[in-house]
C-alpha cells in the first residue's frame, strides 16, 4: 500500500449528486478535475448518483413492490446503478476533454464490504487496480456508495455514504487529502439560514466536525470518523464556485489561535417524551428504550431525574416525526410500571461545539447565562467533552443562536 | 454441467424491454414466471432494459460527449445498468408474490466474454452460482446483454443480444427450452403489416429462421445460431397474450409434412451502389469493400458482372441510410480504378426462405415467373441453399409479397 518511489501524489475528489445533475454540471466538475490532473497529481474521483436519480429508482421499486418492503439485496443492486451511470458519464466527459479516464464500480475499485445490505461497512480495499490505472496515466472514476461482499454481491454503504467511499479510498491510497465538492460551500459557525451572522470556517477539527455533523451539519458522520481515525484531511467546498471551502483536519497544522467554541449546531425538529411516575428499579432505561429500538425509532437526548418517593420521571427526545409513535409505544409497553406518558413537540436542539471547551470550565455557565439574558427557557441539558446541548422551544431558536453567536464571538476569525 | 440426479427441469424465459416497460407489465411477466415455477420447473429469467431506457442512457452519453464517440468500455458500463434495473425490479415483483428470487448481473451469473466492448462474444459460462441459487429454490433473474471480461470489466454483447444471453444460459444449464417473450406473437410467413395473408407459423427450423432473422424478422440472429449449433429449442411468443407462439427447433420433432417455402422475408430499406467501368484485376472486391468496412458500413448483397473489354461493373447493396456515405467513400477510394459511381435508392429486398428448397429444383424459376406475372421487375438476385433473394423497387413490395404468398400457398398450414 506504500506509494512507489516516484509516484505522483494522489488526491481524491468527491462530487455529490446535485453537482452532477446534468451534462453541463458534469463538464463543470470535469474541468476542475482536469486542472488538478494538470497540476501533476494522480486523481481519483468518487461520484454520487446524478441529481434525484436515486429517488427515481426508489420510486420504481415502490411501484413494483407496493406496500411490501423490497429485499435489501435487490435494493442494493438497483440503487448501485445510479452511481455507475454518473461514473461512466464523468469518464466520458473527461475523455472528450482529451484526458484518459476509466470508470470503476465499487467492486472493481477493490472495495470489499461486509454483507449487511443497505448499510454495509467497508472491510478492506484492494488498491491493485486503482494503482495500475493511475500508473497508466488515467483519472479513475469510482462509483460511490457501494462495494462488493465476499459472496460477490453488490452492497451499498447507506444513503449519503459516497463521502465515506471517498475518504476510505483516500486513506487506502495514502492520498494527500480528500476533497468533497457539494452544493454547500463549507462548514459555518451555525446554520446560515438562521442568521446572517453565520461565518464560514476556514478550518475545523475532526472532533468538532463530528459533533456538528451529528447535530445537523450536512456531512456524513462516518466519513468524518474515518478521516479522524486515519488523520486524512477533508476539504469541503462548493462545486458551483471557486470560493475557498473548509478544511477538516486533525488540528496539528492549525496556525490560528483556537477559539473555545467553533460553532453552533441546530436541529429544529425535536420532540420529547416524558414517562412520569416510573417505579424506580434497575433496568428502567432498557425497559423503556428497547421497544423503541425494536420499532426503529432513534432516541437522542436521554434524561433521568433523581428518584424521590421511589418513583422517577424519565425523559428523552426523538425526531419530531416520531413523537406520536414513540408515545404510543411507551403507553403500551409492559416492561416498566409508570403513571403517565406526556409528549412534547415543537422543540429544538441548540448546541455549542468546540474542542477548546475541553477541560476548560465556564463555558456551560456562559452558555446558560447568555440564554437566560436572551429570555430563552432551557428545557433539557446534556453535555459531552466538546459539546453543550440545550433543548429549547423551537420559536426561540433564532433568538438563542444570535445571542450565543455574539457571546462566543463567532463572527470574528481566529 | 450435467444436471444432478433429481434436479428439476430448467426452462429459461426472456422478456424484452417492451414487455417490462412499467410496473404493471413487470407484474404481468412475473405472473407467467410464477405459474411456470408452480409447474415444478426451475426457472431462469433473462431481462432486457425497461422500455426505452437504453435510449435514455444513450441520450445521456450524447449530452456529455457531444460529437465525440464515447469510449466503448464506458458505454458498456453505462448501458449495462439498464438491464440491472429491470432484473432487480423483476426479483422484487416475484418476492412480493411470495416467490424467492434473486437478480444477478451477467458477470454474477458466470457469463464470461472476450473483451470486445460493445459487441463481445460469450466465451464461457460458469454455472455454479446459477445452480446453487436454483437448488435453493430461487427463481434467478439475469441481466441480459452483458458479461464480464477476463480483466473484470463489464462487456455488452451488442444491441438486442439479451436473446443471446437467454439461449446461451439455456444451453449451459441444459434447459428443456428457451422461451422468448416479446411484443410480437411469433414468426409469420411474411410481415403481417404488409399483407393480411400473413400466417403465424407454429414451428420453423433453425436454418430457415436464421435466414428470416438475417432478412428482417425481429429476432437476434446470433441467438438463433446458438440454438442451432446446440439444438436448443426456442419458443417465441407474445408477453401480452396467451396466444400460442412459434417454436424454432432442429426439425427432428416435426410432424407436419414440410412445405418447400416457409416464409417470405422483406427488408424495405435498401440502397444500391454500382461502381461502373472497374478495371478488372484480382483484388477488386477487397479494394472496394475494405474502405466501407473501415467506415463501419455493412454491405449486404454483392454482385460482380462478368468482365467484358477488361472492365466490369461492381454492385452492392447497403442500408438506405448509408447510401450517400457509401457512394462518397467509393468515389474517393484509390485502391481500384473505375469510371463512375452510381447510387440507387428506394429499393427493397424480398426473399423466399425454406429448407424444403434445398436440393429441390424449380423454386427459383417459380419465384421469378411469379414476380414477372405480377409485373415486378427484378433488379438483382442472390441465392443461398435455403433462400432466394431478389432486389426490387420498394413500391412493388406489397404486390410481390402477395403474389409469392399465393404462389407458394403459405396461407395453408402443413
Amino acid at each position: 500500500m506504500t506509494p512507489e518511489c516516484g509516484a505522483l501524489p494522489v488526491i481524491v475528489q468527491k462530487y455529490g449528486g446535485s453537482s452532477l445533475a446534468n451534462a453541463k454540471l458534469i463538464h463543470n466538475a470535469a474541468k476542475r478535475i482536469c486542472s488538478l490532473k494538470d497540476d501533476g497529481t494522480d486523481v481519483i474521483v468518487v461520484v454520487s448518483a446524478m441529481g434525484d436519480s436515486t429517488d427515481s429508482l426508489i420510486a420504481l421499486s415502490s411501484a413494483v413492490t407496493g406496500e411490501a418492503t423490497p429485499d435489501a439485496r435487490e435494493m442494493d443492486n438497483l440503487l448501485s446503478t445510479g452511481e455507475m451511470v454518473s461514473a461512466t458519464l464523468m469518464a466520458m466527459a473527461l475523455n472528450t476533454r482529451g484526458y484518459g479516464a476509466i470508470s470503476l464500480s465499487g467492486g472493481q475499485a477493490g472495495i470489499k464490504t461486509d454483507s449487511v445490505h443497505g448499510s454495509a461497512r467497508i472491510a478492506d480495499i484492494n488498491t491493485d487496480r486503482l494503482r495500475r490505472e493511475l500508473d497508466n496515466g488515467r483519472i479513475v472514476i469510482v462509483a460511490g456508495f457501494q462495494g462488493l461482499s465476499d459472496s460477490g454481491d453488490i452492497t451499498t454503504l447507506g444513503r449519503g455514504a459516497s463521502d465515506t467511499t471517498a475518504v476510505a479510498l483516500a486513506v487506502a491510497m495514502q492520498a494527500k487529502r480528500c476533497e468533497i465538492y457539494t452544493d454547500v460551500d463549507g462548514i459555518y459557525t451555525t446554520d446560515p439560514r438562521l442568521t446572517d451572522r453565520a461565518r464560514k470556517l476556514a478550518e475545523i477539527g475532526f472532533l468538532e466536525m463530528l459533533e456538528m455533523a451529528a447535530l445537523g451539519a450536512k456531512m456524513n458522520p462516518r466519513s468524518i470518523e474515518l478521516g479522524a481515525v486515519y488523520d486524512m484531511p477533508i476539504y469541503v467546498a462548493s462545486s458551483f464556485s471557486d470560493e475557498p471551502g473548509t478544511l477538516i483536519h486533525g488540528g496539528e497544522q492549525t496556525m490560528e489561535i483556537r477559539k473555545a467554541v467553533t460553532g453552533i449546531a441546530v436541529d429544529r425538529n425535536v420532540g420529547k417524551i416524558t414517562v412520569r411516575g416510573v417505579v424506580d428499579r434497575p433496568g428502567i432505561a432498557a425497559g423503556l428504550l428497547q421497544p423503541l429500538a425494536d420499532a426503529g425509532i432513534s432516541i437522542d437526548v436521554v434524561l433521568q431525574n433523581t428518584s424521590s418517593d421511589g418513583t422517577t420521571d424519565f425523559t428523552f427526545t426523538v425526531a419530531q416525526a416520531d413523537v406520536d409513535a414513540a408515545a404510543e409505544i411507551e403507553r403500551n409497553q409492559t416492561n416498566v410500571e409508570f403513571a403517565e406518558v406526556v409528549a412534547g413537540t415543537d422543540l429544538a436542539k441548540v448546541s455549542i461545539v468546540g474542542t477548546g471547551m475541553e477541560n476548560a470550565p465556564g463555558y456551560a455557565a456562559r452558555m446558560f447565562s447568555t440564554l437566560a439574558a436572551a429570555g430563552v427557557n432551557i428545557d433539557m441539558i446534556t453535555t459531552s467533552e466538546i459539546r453543550i446541548t440545550t433543548i429549547i422551544e423551537r420559536s426561540q431558536v433564532q433568538n438563542a443562536v444570535e445571542a450565543l453567536h455574539d457571546a462566543f464571538e463567532l463572527e470574528k476569525t481566529g
